[in-house]
């Protein structure tokens, strides 16, 4: 069956109409008629074959959200019509030690929905049911695209570095991650400070739940010196590490969800003192994304989002690109 | 009453005979017959003020075993007679959060027992009786100073880098610190990698409980990548820690307890696929403490020491410097 998609057919900002021959699914697959789908600083990244691992023609799109039309035999947990959704990876060994252990994420055979495999800016996408995830019924078909990259990467970064409840956590960035970040961590119970350099944002940063907003052009607060568990780093630009190292409190942690493209210069005398850590997290694993869903209706965490007709696909990649997006472009299909 | 004691006037590598009187103590205080004291790196930097907070005239010496001679009435724990350990930490001001925290060691009022206060290369020492504590009755008084400071530092490093057992630890650099964490580690029930760059050393590490050993002069062998739970540096000096890094798998920490000179220079991708971690560990807590030399004395963990008469102090100190000591120095007092 042809499938009507957008691709991108050679390093570009823009898609064009694109169609390719979906083949019925393998035993544990599923094909899905996309709803909605997210569009994500990763697909504008990979359409630019920015990390050298991109295959053209590209269909990005690995915020998916779509109605099970097929299931191959294998898949048991899954029937036709039920609403699910599709994040960033597609496949994992599932035997290895990080699968064992419920890190799938963290495999070193893993795949991406994106990588060398067609996306969801089109009508359908087939993937691995096992990295397909019912939805709970209480999201909204348009609101959760985002949830299931976005979202899981802030909430894996956070649990990751020790987020419970009553943690001063600290979110650098306000854009797609850091607004859902704000949300997570304010909503299950921490104290949330954002730090941005747009006061328009800072401004905003209170209706997501944040209590405090730092503008960090002339650089950190010294007060501020000492008083954060968490600082969950959303943004993919350098910034003064060092300084807000110095605003962790012991144990504190550090952590990477937006990758600096430059390496970290940090003296070991900062992290010693205060037994301060340095991580990063990628995305997160399917138990994560079950979890983060649940929560996520539970506790209203929801994206603010900027729909665009799926048609109108390179007006969300223009505005994505001029970091105009407040806070998280939906492409939604007609019907 | 007059002490006598060894100690540096200026920057030096060399103590000379010195005395000073030692006033009553006070309500929270005691004051130690000092029996053996071991001599630890940090001594020689202390007496070099390598790290500028040097009082002239010092005197080092802060892995302390004795005898109570004389305690202030506030002192409960302890009585007349009692053989006691002293280590790096002196005070702390035991009601901020770290502090209630248990975590007295990351406290920002910290004091050191020979940082402008005397330490225990002399007869007697005058500490605070909340930073004394008593040994348990299996362990040697010649043995157990090294245990105080550099035997916390590395249980402490490794507990906090998620040490329990069965977890693949790597040690980097075997001395004073290395040949007592590779002993806490493998005894208590994990698999122990040193890295060195001396082939005695390499040799020795099996009869510490090592299951492996290697030389690190040529590199790092290739078929360790992602291998080990965590690696604990014990090491001042530079090393490719990056190479270091590849080494961890999946949620693997490297944790630091030596300080090298220059920062880390450290990629945020070589941290993400796998979710590594980077943490710098100070000696350890009052708590750690009681629970390290319980530990020892029932698995047998001991360093492997040099004595000298603590006339005989310069002695040691140059063997120190010539990075000669296997693999502690232990003062002793006669009688």
């Amino acid at each position: 069956m042809k499938i009507k998609a957008y691709a991108s057919r050679a390093p570009s900002s823009r898609l064009e109409p694109w169609s390719y021959e979906l083949t019925p699914p393998a035993p544990h697959e599923v094909v899905i008629k996309v709803l909605a789908c997210g569009l994500c600083h990763s697909d504008l990244s990979m359409m630019k074959n920015a990390w050298g691992m991109t295959a053209y023609p590209l269909v990005p799109g690995h915020e998916v959200v779509g109605e099970v039309l097929q299931l191959g035999d294998g898949v048991q947990h899954l029937k036709k019509g039920d609403r699910v959704g599709v994040g960033w990876q597609r496949s994992a060994c599932l035997s290895c030690r990080d699968c064992l252990n419920g890190n799938e994420n963290l495999c070193s055979q893993s795949g991406g929905t994106i990588v060398q495999h067609h996306g969801g800016f089109a009508e359908q996408v087939k993937v691995d049911g096992r990295f397909a995830f019912a939805l709970p019924a209480g999201l909204d078909t348009d609101f959760t695209g985002p949830l299931l990259c976005g979202g899981l990467t802030v909430y894996s970064g956070l649990k990751h570095a020790g987020m419970t409840h009553g943690k001063e956590v600290g979110v650098i960035g306000i854009g797609g991650l850091g607004h859902l970040a704000v949300q997570f961590a304010a909503k299950l119970g921490n104290r949330v400070t954002v730090f941005t350099t747009s006061p328009e944002k800072a401004e905003f940063a209170s209706r997501l739940g944040a209590h405090r907003a730092v503008l960090t052009h002339g650089g950190l607060p010294k007060e501020l010196t000492e008083s954060f568990d968490i600082l969950l780093n959303t943004v993919n630009v350098g910034q003064d590490w060092n300084a807000y190292l110095s605003l962790l409190r012991a144990d504190g942690v550090l952590s990477f969800v937006g990758v600096p493209p430059d390496p970290l210069n940090v003296p070991v005398f900062l992290l010693l003192g205060k037994r301060r850590r340095i991580m990063a997290s990628p995305i997160g694993s399917r138990a994560e994304i079950t979890e983060m869903l649940k929560l996520a209706q539970d506790f209203q965490i929801q994206p603010i989002i900027e729909r665009f007709p799926m048609e109108n696909i390179n007006d969300a990649l223009a505005k994505l690109e001029k970091n105009e997006i407040r806070y998280r472009a939906v492409l939604t299909q007609a019907g």
